[in-house]
């Protein structure tokens, strides 16, 4: 390295498990960068991908991680240095590592300190915390290196601080949630202050499973402003270019626009259905389409995100379906320019009534309405079996929250870019899609969704004249509570403390607690709160706590 | 207390969140004790029950739970003294405490120190870990108390020894798994042997969604002898008597026997889908016979569990269910006393082909296969949603290891006793109950399941002359291959270094990781192994690991 130093910000998009794929995917940006650069940084944990859970437990997959490491060093003999996240393996036991691999060699193994261990985080099951580390120096550069999670609790910048590094930076897995952007800049200008030190953090991209990462991957330069600012829900490689007078001075200031808070979580639906879709060999979905919000805009995110030539979608009418949701379904689908089927139900139900009337003595009001949702899962997945289209489900978390859904009904798929965003959340969206070409739809169309789905009164169409307030409360009102509840974790005493009826509190914190049963069965889905379901929030089935 | 003392021993079973059930429990227990004994001994966090979750970082439920230890607190004030288990608060901090009450006051709080975060374990998530604590002093006897994971980690016993109690005692809440009772007690007897104290092991009882507690404590000597078992998946309190001659020697012997390998796997079922049933307020079951050995099983562990009267079986034969498997179910159902239904789907099944026909152009085997087990699913759960019998399902875990099963068909329903039974031992169970009237049997017949059963080759009759075996390997092999692959954790190579066959280890290996999209969706069921399926062994769905 001279006075000029070129370093490389990788924020790529990794696949769990795929060591091979992963390390190919490092040598080709690796390839890309080198001529211009000195220093490129990868993610935490880029050569096995992140959200591995307990893979990591099994030895094999340690031994290799750490084998394909070594290869990446061997790059590095007639090129820049490398900054990389791996498992790392001392006395028998296993760290979350970032590799300094520079002159063939791996330099430094810098270890994770600070492991966490809430929400959707099992690093304490997975790995051994390790001790505060020291900065490494490279050829006259003095790094303070740290991952993640170091960042966000004290001690281990203000260590890394008193050994005077020229810069620090920080390789990440940093899912996304509304507002993270935000807090992430905070908390690293607070450490640009504090330490009067540049400050680079670099962040993984990309959907697993229900966890998305979002990249978003930035540069603070010693002088508290923000010098380069990378896209978000994309893959990017970005050369930042600096120069040493006693200290390191950033020359970059391209600053990648900050996305509104509706198009973050549609580019987090779009993403996370995108890599669950192709991450496990498909190449097509099928939606059932009801007349409704919540299908029209999964089938909306569904044409962005795959194309609206790998969206099936099927409406499947009963004699409670209204001629309003028949038109509202087939113009939608023309508008996405997606395929629609039509196949009605009727016969099926008819059939079924008949078989079970022996058995079904007296009137069940749940029995008819459930026997509606779970004929059209049978006859989707069907289609999902003889088509390898995969099923797309797409029940809002406000649904999911109190169980207003059906079991092997309308909550069967492989995956729900709705399941962690609530109905007036989904409201939201679909009037920002209306308005808006998100980045990367591969569907550059206004207004997909018509206005009178937007406008009506939501109805699961279940038994005539029904609309979801006729058992649930308006949804303005349910969403607030339910935020209280969930993302807050207020007892019901504490909610009807602020002003909210006893009456409705208490039905809907049983609601809430009642539908675990059915939330353990549900597909994953895109996480877009700080608690979405299941991963960040883990509840026993079986419960007798009131709340109160 | 004088040179005579009386200790209580209290194998309880409590409800997840039940704090005031739970506390009248834990009351009547003690009144049921008090005139006759000066100590009496709680499990592990007894007041809230152990698979508390997330449940436990409300702030509300932490300060309920605490108001509650208070409220028995006061019980001692005219009483003997009490241990129980309960979360303690300490500097706003959550701990896992074991509390010592007496003369109507709380007088001890010891905080567990090792927390167990492997496994179906989360403590660290929860618990914040304690420094070592000290023995505590009670009359005069010095009393070294320790929670669970304390015992089996080491340095808590060995710190307590140095300070010179009288005795050891542990509460826990340690789950069932084939050969625990085994290592609980090699690991206090080798503790005896260290100390030479004498040691009380207070475990507690009953069925937490997966996990089953199986009770089981017991009492060893300080001359290395044991001096008391109780039974196993029963609650007992069981007092026991010690005089105190420079050192505690404890007068009983009275011996619960051991339960065989067999006996004991079906207690745990039983006790899982009994306990799960009633805690979730049921109190009927319904479940889809096929004439295999799989629902043969699992009718006869819910007579077992819940009476004949309260189970409901149906047959829904198709054209490709042999005759022999509705002569086999009809009389399983016969022997078991319980009511049949045979509910033919063939016409379902005719009119959904008709619906369909225009949309599933070509023969697919695996549509027409999946079409019927997801038409008795969907009967089934209308016959469960009329009659509120919850559905059952009957899915072992060689199946569901291998995803030989239907998502959304026989996978369906709420709880699965054979969940982590692979078929193997499948087998053994049907002929050891066939030989045996388990413990706390509501059906006390011996030969319930027919002989054929036992004997003709598996299939799931989805199509003509179709058998298990021809898609898998023979089930003895298959379970030694998931045996290595899953409790083992070996790499296919490892695998073939012992001896099997490579293709055969790869097809099972790649069929495991690929069916995780199914058992993400699975109902929770029995834990029996060291290594069940979601909360032992947690993967991610999206993986490309190969596992060579």
């Amino acid at each position: 390295m001279t006075n000029s130093i070129n370093i490389a910000l990788a924020q790529i998009n990794t696949i769990v498990g795929d060591l091979s794929g992963n390390t190919l995917k490092i040598k080709n940006y690796y390839d890309q960068a080198k001529k211009d650069c000195d220093l490129i940084i990868f993610p935490e944990l880029a050569v096995t991908s992140y959200m591995v859970e307990d893979l990591l437990l099994n030895k094999n997959f340690q031994v290799k991680s750490i084998e394909y490491v070594k290869e990446l060093a061997k790059l590095t003999s007639s090129g820049p240095a490398m900054i990389v996240g791996a498992p790392a393996l001392q006395h028998d036991k296993l760290y979350n590592g970032a590799y300094f691999l520079a002159d063939g060699k791996i330099k430094h193994i810098i270890l994770k300190h600070h492991l966490p261990n809430h929400k959707i985080f099992d690093d304490k099951r997975i790995f051994e915390p390790a001790g505060l580390q020291d900065i490494i120096e490279y050829k006259d550069i003095k790094i303070g290196l740290l991952i993640c999670e170091d960042l966000w609790q004290k001690g281990v910048v203000e260590h890394l601080a008193t050994q005077n590094p020229d810069i620090l930076i920080s390789i990440n897995s940093s899912p996304f949630e509304i507002d993270k952007g935000q807090r992430r800049s905070d908390l690293v200008k607070s450490y640009v202050k504090l330490t009067n030190l540049p400050f680079i953090y670099v962040n993984q991209v990309g959907g697993h499973d229900n966890v998305i990462f979002d990249g978003s991957s930035f540069v603070y330069g010693a002088d508290g402003k923000l010098a380069a600012k990378l896209s978000s829900f994309n893959e990017e490689l970005r050369l930042t270019h600096w120069h040493k007078q006693h200290r390191l001075i950033i020359e970059d200031s391209t600053i990648h626009p900050t996305m509104s808070l509706e198009h973050g979580i549609y580019q987090a639906a779009m993403m996370g259905l995108r890599d669950y879709v192709k991450h496990n060999g498909f190449n097509s979905v099928i939606i059932g389409l009801s007349g409704g919000i919540d299908s029209a805009l999964v089938a909306t995110i569904a044409a962005d995100s795959l194309g609206p030539d790998h969206v099936h979608s099927v409406m499947m009418p009963s004699i409670y379906t209204s001629e309003s949701s028949l038109v509202d379904a087939k113009l939608c689908a023309q508008n996405l320019g997606i395929k629609l089927d039509n196949i009605p139900i009727e016969n099926s139900i008819n059939i079924l009534n008949k078989t079970l009337e022996p058995y079904l003595s007296g009137k069940s009001n749940i029995t008819q309405e459930n026997l509606q949702p779970r004929i059209r899962a049978l006859i989707l997945m069907a289609l999902s079996n003889q088509h390898n289209h995969l099923l797309i489900s797409t029940g809002n978390k406000s649904e999911l929250a109190v169980g207003y859904t059906t079991l092997y009904g309308d909550m069967c798929g492989a995956y729900n870019p709705l399941k962690d965003i609530y109905k007036t959340l989904v409201y939201k969206l679909a009037s920002w899609r209306n308005q808006n070409i998100p980045q990367n739809s591969l569907n550059q169309k206004h207004n997909p969704i018509p206005e009178n789905i937007l406008i009506k009164a939501p109805s699961a169409e279940l038994k005539h004249n029904q609309t979801d307030q006729d058992s649930l409360p308006p949804y303005d009102l349910l969403d607030a509570i339910l935020e209280k509840l969930i993302e807050q974790n207020l007892s019901i005493s504490e909610i009807v403390a602020i002003g909210y009826e006893l009456k409705t509190v208490e039905k809907i914190s049983k609601l809430l607690y009642g539908a675990e049963y059915k939330r353990r069965q549900a597909p994953p889905g895109t996480k877009v709160t700080a608690m979405s379901f299941n991963n960040d929030r883990r509840y026993p089935i079986t419960n007798k706590w009131n709340n109160n």
